[in-house]
């Protein structure tokens, strides 16, 4: 049980917390945060975590719940290509977690803020029946520079990066009940991709230098994710299900239905794609794979190796949905 | 039960929205939200309003619950003597709520929105065990001027605005089963006040401009927050118990313990009582009154109507922490 009260517990965050983060004027503590606003648009983005729903406490370190917490917002700002600035944190937290738990939920959160340069400025602490963290963090962008879901024009190649389907491969694993600590090893790498997934914040910005028409993260998804790109847009595109960057251990079912990888999917024109996989692949070591290209209309078509058409939802992974 | 997806509810949510509110760029529907910056700092709040800690569902109608949770995080701009400008809603619903109910609640936060010009340009939906709501609020404030709760001085004059303890009355009285419909024309005022509170960003306004030296908005009663404010300033302060704006139907008990008021507390030299107390009249009807004075040392002390004084905690007052 937290044996501390809110103002303890925020008392003991304030001093966890750096002294005085670039930007930030008033941190933890007050009525509100007080930040400078700096010259560019400001980009904002909420998520939650609920206990039950989107993970059971025994699947997670308290520290790795804290980060992936905090990561699937930053993903939201990385997919606009723009930089992750200050962070806020509503957390609710049911009696029976310890103070200990607690202060490495905060740990987590705050190797996330250190990963990705983003200073946490404030939050509030509730009593609840479960453990919900809803996240919300601003980015800053140069005005007219962000990549939105919409834009993506006929012709222009379908991009994604990394590999996908890891996330939801080690979730099953853990619905399984294979205990982390004992899992093979390449088990133990897709369970880190579920537990503790990256947000792609250089990549995004590699690709919006490459002149990314649209993008976005892949949070539920390729097949879902990609056909609201393709909503937004008001195009069409065309799958190779053959090039789709399967994770090692994992299925095309869950890189195109499973979810919570993380990864950004985007359009771009050919030149783009040379450009951008060569910066990528030097800046961060991350591979760029070509898995579709946009076409007039809607909906999105299933390419298979042999080269027959089919559309995605006829081959059932609308059930995802 | 909820009928439509969750893409569903965001468009139905996208189409309720107006068209293009000032300064937003993206709204609902992107990775994240664009907005322009302004000139001036950012403010940055979230609270979360819990069923079963904050609130049951029995006693709210959906319209009350979504405008009072957009209050709950206004008012925190407020206090800062900031003027809000955007919001993002993390909302977690139960499988019990319908459709309808969540429209309602919708529409509540939409008319918050309206009447503190503010736009909501994001958020987030979970299916969850209970209703969570989880409001970010941004506001503007010119760079320096926002109010803290540090910066009280010894020889001002505490304030606070309107009444105190009517929130924490009407709860009780819904707690205790008095039907809404049938409240007297007194307790249904009480029950307005814990149900629909008002944010008082156009008061904290005129106190800042008549030299608050520091502020904050009183969630939990005014002993915790008084207590609070004079931790944050390193002063203490003497309360004249006698003068406190005790709301019609509640108690001095709730009115320094109750909590959800969100009047403000502020203090002030002599002169700034007088300018503030004319123009909050004028410009809102709003009576601010004095309660007492900041002095060296630490602690409240409690002044009653006798002239004797004691330090408030012996009152009691400390079962409310």
């Amino acid at each position: 049980m937290v044996d501390l009260s809110e103002d303890e517990l925020v008392a003991a965050f304030a001093r966890m917390s750096d002294e005085s983060p670039p930007g930030v004027k008033v941190g933890i503590g007050d009525d509100a945060a007080v930040v400078e606003s700096g010259g560019g648009d400001l980009v904002l983005t909420t998520d939650a975590m609920v206990e039950g729903v989107h993970f059971e406490r025994r699947d997670f370190s308290a520290r790795d719940l804290g980060y992936k917490a905090m990561v699937v917002s930053v993903s939201d700002i990385a997919a606009m290509a723009a930089s992750p600035r200050f962070a806020l944190v509503s957390l609710v937290l049911p009696k029976d977690v310890t103070t200990g738990w607690v202060v490495e939920l905060y740990g987590g959160m705050r190797d996330a803020c250190n990963e990705y340069a983003l200073a946490l400025v404030g939050g509030d602490l509730s009593r609840g029946e479960g453990v919900t963290i809803a996240a919300t963090v601003t980015g800053a962008v140069v005005p007219g520079r962000a990549v939105l879901r919409a834009g993506a024009r006929s012709g222009d190649r379908i991009v994604v990066t990394g590999w996908l389907g890891a996330a939801a491969a080690g979730r099953a694993l853990l619905e399984s009940g294979t205990p982390k600590d004992l899992a093979l090893a390449g088990s133990r790498q897709l369970i880190a991709a579920f537990c503790r997934p990256a947000a792609r914040v250089g990549e995004a910005q590699v690709l919006a230098s490459a002149g990314a028409t649209s993008m976005m993260d892949v949070s539920d998804g390729l097949a879902k994710d990609l056909t609201r790109l393709c909503e937004a847009s008001g195009v069409g595109a065309r799958l190779s299900l053959s090039e789709v960057p399967v994770a090692e251990g994992s299925s095309l079912d869950l890189a195109l239905g499973g979810g919570e990888d993380y990864e950004l999917v985007a359009t771009i024109s050919s030149a783009g794609v040379s450009a951008a996989t060569a910066a990528m692949k030097e800046q961060f070591g991350v591979p760029l794979t070509e898995v579709g290209e946009v076409v007039d209309g809607s909906g999105l078509v299933a390419v298979e190796a042999d080269g027959s058409e089919l559309p995605l939802e006829s081959r059932g992974w609308d059930h995802f949905a």
